[in-house]
């Protein structure tokens, strides 16, 4: 299998995590995430939202969207839980997690810590309340539940925990959200557990 | 069942249209989209992101993000392929839609069409761009396929047509992409179609 990945994308770390607990091997093809000016060249004929993590199977297969990946990867596994209504309140929080949270948490980060660009304070408060919002909406399901889904880590954990774990990179302060900083403990302690940089 | 909606917005569409395709009764709680004051009161003990759709399920637990909803009511129905491959390209659909289509489409709509907000053109331009980027990506797929997903009608088309469909009420012009006004024709015709206003 053929993984297009950008080192560090957070949403291409769901899917390395993932994969590092299944034990799966793969090739990775290391994709620019700043000079997007080769992406139709290298992921046109795959993906044609040209997004990375993109995969392509053994067979020739493509599939694209982070969700999607560990969706497809997780079915049948212990990281996806069996039940139909826990199995859709995973993907409630994968939505979630791209939808309310991703926005905000990665996009500041990309701005302070990689991209380097500079940005003005309007525009990157207007990120930022938002972000610390649906941190608030984490922490709130934390004081109540040791992991998202099921009281067991499952991709729903992995998602949100990619941008999350590095929020700092974007100047975000965890230090009001003890339920959350707990959780990202017992995400770093589970089997199998690689960091970002791995 | 109880879902709390929002008549005008997309997301709660999608759920809106899906269940009248299952034939599935439920009441209605009418949520507001521009006065957001009362959602912690409303939605604050079963959707700690605020957000709608959010359902109650007969069993009083609650189910939220409209990926979910879809997911979670099409699993065993012909709107939900079986083969693994094609549900995770369902979800590939459904993530690029929150993703990469509904903060540009749905947003620019809701501006100009909904809060009839004074925007910059600026402004106006920088979310345009990126959801015509999306419209090109659909179009590509589109030329070449009927559906999104395995040439038949499933909860991707579902999510996909809920914006696309009211492009226009953001001003965007479909006339360049004949193969989304062809899948929008065929969409509008599958049985049990209801439109975003019933």
């Amino acid at each position: 299998m053929l993984l297009y990945n950008a080192p560090v994308s957070g949403n291409c770390y769901k899917v390395r995590l993932l994969l590092a607990h299944l034990g799966i091997d793969y090739e990775r093809h290391e994709v620019d995430v700043i000079d997007r000016s080769t992406r139709a060249e290298l992921l046109g004929g795959v993906n044609p939202s040209l997004s990375v993590p993109t995969v392509v199977l053994d067979d020739g297969s493509p599939l694209a969207e982070s969700n999607a990946i560990l969706w497809y990867f997780s079915e049948g596994t212990p990281y996806m839980p069996e039940d139909r209504l826990a199995r859709a309140r995973v993907l409630q929080w994968l939505s979630f997690e791209q939808f309310s949270h991703q926005p905000y948490l990665a996009l500041v980060r990309y701005w302070l810590s990689i991209a380097h660009t500079q940005v003005a304070k309007e525009k990157l408060d207007a990120r930022k309340a938002p972000g610390y919002f649906a941190l608030g909406a984490m922490e709130s399901h934390l004081q109540r539940n040791s992991f998202f889904v099921d009281e067991r880590y499952t991709i729903a954990d992995i998602a949100l925990y990619a941008y999350t774990h590095v929020a700092h990179e974007g100047e975000f302060d965890l230090s009001g959200f003890p339920a959350i900083r707990e959780w990202l403990g017992r995400v770093d302690s589970q089997p199998g557990h690689v960091p970002i940089a791995a």
